[in-house]
């Protein structure tokens, strides 16, 4: 797909490893019998960097997860460990395997195991076997590499049909910086703080607090507002290292370097949501729903994430049914307060736009363009609320045969 | 599929015609070219009963429901009308279209306007057509007949595969008395008040005020702990009639009799819910989550509609997976407090009963014994909390290729 352009920042090659700083690496360790992809990656920087993290919101919590927040207590990280296959949640010794998995990285690093991310995702409930894990290492690591990204964004991968990887170079008070970030995400995709899982390096000089403001703030605005099937993962991860080798002048409060830092890191994340997106599982299209006119972030959020959620407007998108009643319904359960006789709604492609709504009512349309539109890869639902100036972008797709499909036989 | 037996009441035929005082009917008016089924159903009591009815919490609303409301308003009502096909919802002349459905009904039947439930059912923001409702309305009167339920229960389908009807009768304070309903519901079934639509009749004498408190505690734990696809409706309207004329010494109170009405009302909901659930779009099986051990009813039944709403579980029980940390990861995103780590969970079905889940951690268990019971026509998922003594029950459906098929294409 497309990526979207942002000013100031040029797309460049390379995911994780395209900041200075960052090797990585992915290879097949054999977490799963049967499986022929690859399953274990790894990132590691050359001396503990500063580090940010966003988890998961349910109350079930992949056991990695403990792990990796009490590592990143004090603000600081040398690598990432993960494997696909297995959640390693919900299993009694959980806690134990990561803290193993933390160790044997640490071991074959020679770095100390607190310095380390750790990850998985894949089956919930069953045990993680840590023996592939402890026969591979050695591999991992000799293959680790300045332009091993993309290996490593493939080794995350599970339902994924692509991997996702973005990195953008751009200035930083006078000197070029990067931030490469990659995720892994298809199906079990609502994100409530962060994504199934996503990774990001950059070589900006930067403190950890600092990290953690702008990941946090731009996580709320691109992960999650993302949907796939309305289920709030328990591994839902997203961290990001900080090697500090771009030669920037550090930043150390919320100035303008900052907020260079922050758009630069949106155009990442709002890239890498948008891919997770088109690569729902089952996903034949991407649903956009963009919410303008709201009287605040929050009302015009709520109504674009309740039409991409909507299993019924999703289902209409795959049928490129132009069923815009779906939508105001949607919008009708949102849990916010709306004025729904003052909606106004239109479908847009690169095929055109067609209104189809206005003051909550329809109004006459040719259903032939608006099928022509709805048929394109890309379809945005535009939503104004006529309620103020605040607006909101959710990221969804189309509900498919493929998506029961995947989801009905995933375990075998 | 069979019927749940409660004690005291048996079950009979005649739907919404069971109970004494009430005829019914349902024809084919017109309202979609195109279509051959019957689309205009009408209930007739012989004089204005008390009435009662619950309604949609959607924001947006059908036309046909605020003039409903305002009919309640008195607790009496004489005759329902309801028209499939299209909603009358989000067009700008609803309430106009509402109001004419009535005074035709009113017109035919020579009763008062006033006195009239109004519903419709179908596709959003299309216009209603008025012809076809004047010009069926003499057939529709002519027609109707102390066994018409059936017809009337054919008339308000939409995408439902089969009619939706129970009746019981019980003994209440020495007479038999009867209540009857129906409904239809398929698809955008989340009820958040009430159901898609649902009609129902009783010949139990009992007032206005108390038939409304007995129809909004049952609906509560019976329509309401429906969902197929987490879509709550514009029009869900679930309405009661009481004739009076089973002779009972008159409900005034909420004493044993109360109690007796309620039992029996519960009866006929839950089993109607049951119907819904397996009839829901698509499905192929019928998905029953029973919680336990709750520290309050709402924990309970947050927990049981939180599994019966994640579409990764739904396609798992199409798959016939046990893919049990699915239905654990939704107990983890339900709005309310849960100790995952002492959830209990088993599979259930005539086939047998298997545990799964044990202090939040999996359990060994035969894939092969779990498979044999997910593939029965009605699955139970059995949780305990561990944490109380309230317990709760949500019906649901699992999510098919056909769901996919039905609603990429409803409209066409």
């Amino acid at each position: 797909m497309k990526l979207v352009q942002f000013e100031g920042c040029s797309f460049v090659s390379g995911g994780v490893t395209a900041p200075k700083g960052f090797k990585a690496s992915g290879i097949r360790c054999g977490i799963r019998e049967g499986k022929t992809k690859k399953d274990i990656g790894l990132i590691a920087a050359e001396r503990p960097v500063p580090a940010a993290a966003v988890y998961t919101q349910n109350k079930v919590k992949g056991a990695p997860i403990f792990v990796t927040k009490e590592h990143l207590a004090n603000g600081y990280a040398q690598a990432v460990i993960v494997n696909s296959g297995i959640a390693n949640t919900c299993c009694a010794d959980g806690i134990d395997k990561a803290n193993a998995m933390c160790q044997i990285t640490a071991g074959a690093l020679d770095i100390t195991a607190d310095d380390i991310i750790v990850a998985s995702t894949g089956v919930i409930g069953q045990p993680l076997p840590i023996e592939p894990v402890e026969n591979g290492m050695p591999q991992l690591v000799k293959e680790l590499s300045a332009d091993g990204g993309h290996s490593f964004a493939e080794a995350i991968m599970t339902t994924d049909t692509v991997s996702k990887e973005v990195a953008v170079e751009f200035e930083l008070g006078g000197v070029k910086a990067r931030i490469g970030g990659c995720a892994k995400g298809s199906g079990m995709i609502h994100p409530n703080m962060a994504t199934m899982l996503s990774f990001l390096t950059t070589d900006v000089d930067i403190t950890p607090e600092l990290l953690q403001t702008a990941l946090s703030a731009v996580v709320a605005d691109t992960f999650n507002m993302v949907s796939v099937d309305g289920d709030t993962s328990t591994n839902d991860t997203c961290a990001i290292m900080a090697s500090g080798e771009a030669g920037n002048k550090k930043i150390t409060a919320q100035d303008g370097d900052f907020e260079v830092f922050v758009n630069a890191l949106y155009a990442v994340l709002m890239n890498i949501s948008r891919m997770i997106a088109a690569d729902g599982e089952g996903a034949t299209r991407l649903l956009e729903c963009v919410v303008t006119g709201g009287n605040s972030v929050e009302q015009a959020k709520a109504c674009a994430k309740s039409i991409i959620c909507s299993s019924l407007m999703k289902a209409a998108i795959f049928g490129a049914d132009a069923n815009w009643g779906r939508a105001l319904c949607a919008i009708g359960y949102a849990p916010v307060d709306v004025d729904v006789d003052k909606v106004e709604m239109s479908f847009a492609s690169e095929a055109g736009c067609i209104l189809v709504c206005e003051n909550g009512a329809g109004v006459p349309f040719s259903e032939e363009t608006a099928k022509e539109i709805l048929l394109k890869d890309e379809v945005k639902i535009l939503i104004d609320l006529h309620d103020g100036e605040a607006a909101a972008v959710a990221w969804g797709c189309d509900l498919t045969y493929d998506y029961v499909k995947i989801n009905g036989d995933y375990r075998s």
